[in-house]
């Protein structure tokens, strides 16, 4: 058996046999040679069981009626997708129509759908009071009117909660906490806009204003900024309460739960963090006497990431020398920025492993780099890597499952790569592969 | 006339009446209410003069006989461009065979057509030399392999260049000279690589071995890097010379000349980059006794990038408060990074214009960003506009015709926009709009 390091960034049901990675019981080299490269292989149980210990961190603390999972489409979205979010219980937070139109025609209920976004357009509104969503993530002042609107012309009363912007920005690992965030979504605690768009909503005859939602960053490894986070949405419920005389049900915390991509990440388990958002907000609602309230989050990331592997087929391996005596293996893959831009977008790391054959050849330093025409255009950039990686060789990249293909692009004409599901040894397209076909297809040669 | 500031950052047909702008005569109102928000509109006879005026600064300093100009697709590739890039005289640089396949369904003409790439398949190396492109820039000791026997297998003989890296990497305002290239792409001239690829290249009996091909950079203002380049090229060229009798008939010195997005931006002129360009290879090669090689280069910013315009249609605004008695004005378009990437990946500047009315408001600071679910998803970072900016008005960002829709990506299934080309207030859609059908298309419901 080769070596598995680090154990945490690949989908559970990976295995590593004879030197050969197995996704879910299919080998990676048997997974390039049916679907071609690049592909995401999509680990289903895997990303079912995130879901899972979500809705059970959920269920042993918040308790199963008084919480929800609400899983964050922008990460990864896809019909089949959905339907394993619908069995599995979880709700669905789209914030745009593109990503409700995927919803609906996975018949996801609506009624388990919130919406967000900044900028939501009238048409985007009206589909959504109109179906009946769950709750509409209120963004501003303009948006309060056009709900109201909107649902009076359809005879509607639309529930909403408005997303504050609490003067938290958490990282992975530190939180800066800041007096106003310059920010574009939300409403200010700090400022006064909050308490007026509070206040606002509740006199808005359509609207059911049910609560608050705040979101505070990505990638966060540490509770510290949720727990500020908490501490100060509940301390403005109390002062809401105090001037309106309501106590509002919902309060959405958000995502931005991190997950692992290189061996030195370590993110607290989803246990660990839930416990503790539940003692937090327990503590703050029993210090301003509020009942506690229905309780929703939003992982995406944390779901989709650690779900897929992305295989590249090596093209080219080149030494190129440095400095001194230093030389690096510039391998190149059949994808790249087109499939992965967080690298380029974010200085985002991710790990490799050769995934198709063992090797003992001395590891040498290595750059894994894409094949668009841009220099910048690098997945992986500093990595050691056995010396005899060549041409026909699989790599597997780990943890590609969120912004991966949600945020690939035809950058140089490349068609998007296509999305396998595997599970028990069965493997099943779930996006296919584009085509030089689907390239052409918005061309109008008039 | 409302103020055009800066006048050079516009298409050449774009003029500012009553206080709304035009595009090739037609209102920018009228554009977006016909084709909709966002949209790329790009002005047809700007692209085209822009082609003209490479052809004629080459023209007048190499000769029309000696010398080619070959746009770089990946700027922004379509049909239609395509078409217009043959009736101008220009050659075509693909580095997929997506593009590829875009310039087939054009019907442009394969001897013009210029292969780059540092990982082209097997497929694409077939492609290319089936249809007979002009030339296949090579740029590995692997790729040379695959070249000469597949050239071999279809009974041919494939003209090439070899990519080098000179050591130069050039920046807008500065170049940097290296030793080494610590990137992927070509053989470095100092490590020996580009020799040992020469030597190879010659001894392979179907392979036409034409000569070199460097490119140092993006975006460049500057000649000085320019200069460094050819004159590493040119001595190289002399040294090959003497090692293996030959001159070389060619030297493609790519592309990378920079354009003005912003007011502070002052790329030289053509004419200036290419008559110092002249005076350099001129000059290098008389010192070396060479005869002066045809020579070619590969804009495409240059030529599609001033081209276009985007619209966008404001959806709402927020004032934010800042630390001290600073505000901001948050601007929300009905794009964003999905169709412009370049702010969030480069940190890239543009200019904004309201596109639709005058304003005698006040400038207030404010921020246009888009509107997906990212806090990152910032299209201009700060620019004073009027502070009576309000949901309905039209925006226009000058500049964006390269690296904009050819990076589109559907994030936060986002339709991407379409590309409508203005000339002679006509206007006609290029690239239709997607639909929610469209971003359906891929999905495989078994």
């Amino acid at each position: 058996m080769s070596k598995l390091n680090p154990v945490n960034i690949w989908p559970r049901n990976t295995t590593f046999e004879n030197g050969e990675i197995q996704l879910a019981g299919i080998r990676a080299q048997e997974l390039a040679k049916e679907f071609g490269t690049p592909a995401f292989i999509i680990d289903e149980d895997d990303f079912r069981s995130r879901v899972q210990d979500f809705r059970k961190a959920l269920d042993s603390t918040f308790g199963s009626e008084n919480s929800d999972l609400i899983y964050a489409a922008k990460a990864f979205l896809s019909v089949q997708v959905v339907k394993w979010l619908e069995q599995e219980g979880a709700g669905l937070d789209v914030c745009s129509g593109g990503e409700l139109a995927v919803a609906l025609a996975a018949k996801f209920p609506a009624n388990r759908i919130e919406v967000h976004g900044n900028n939501k357009s009238l048409a985007e509104i009206r589909t959504a009071i109109e179906i009946g969503v769950r709750v509409i993530v209120a963004d501003s002042l303009f948006e309060l009117d056009r709900i109201e609107d909107i649902a009076s012309q359809l005879g509607k009363k639309q529930a909403i909660l408005l997303r504050l912007t609490p003067g938290v920005e958490a990282h992975t690992h530190e939180f800066i906490s800041t007096a106003h965030e310059d920010v574009k979504f939300g409403f200010s605690i700090s400022s006064g806009a909050a308490a007026v768009a509070t206040k606002k909503a509740l006199e808005s005859k359509h609207i059911e204003m049910r609560g608050f939602h705040c979101h505070i960053g990505s990638q966060i490894f540490d509770n510290n900024g949720f727990d500020i986070a908490a501490q100060r949405v509940i301390e403005f419920m109390a002062e809401m309460k105090a001037v309106h005389a309501i106590e509002f049900p919902d309060l959405d915390l958000g995502g931005g739960f991190g997950i692992a991509y290189v061996e030195t990440d370590t993110p607290q388990s989803i246990e660990a963090v839930i416990s503790r958002m539940h003692e937090i907000v327990l503590g703050e609602c029993k210090k301003h006497g509020l009942a506690i309230p229905h309780l929703s989050i939003e992982p995406g990331r944390a779901i989709a990431g650690p779900s897929t592997v992305t295989l590249y087929e090596v093209g080219t391996t080149k030494e190129v020398k440095l400095d001194g005596d230093r030389g690096r293996n510039y391998i190149s893959v059949d994808g790249g920025m087109s499939d992965n831009i967080r690298p380029a977008l974010y200085g985002a790391e991710y790990s490799v492993q050769l995934a198709n054959r063992t090797s003992t050849s001395p590891l040498t330093s290595s750059r894994v780099v894409g094949k668009h025409c841009e220099s910048g255009d690098i997945i992986i950039r500093e990595v050691d890597l056995p010396s005899d990686v060549k041409p026909g060789d699989i790599l597997a990249i780990p943890a590609t499952g969120a912004y991966g293909r949600s945020m690939a692009s035809n950058y140089n004409h490349q068609p998007r790569p296509p999305v396998i599901a595997v599970k028990n040894s069965q493997a099943r397209v779930i996006l296919r592969r584009e085509t030089e076909a689907d390239l052409l297809n918005l061309e109008v040669n008039s």
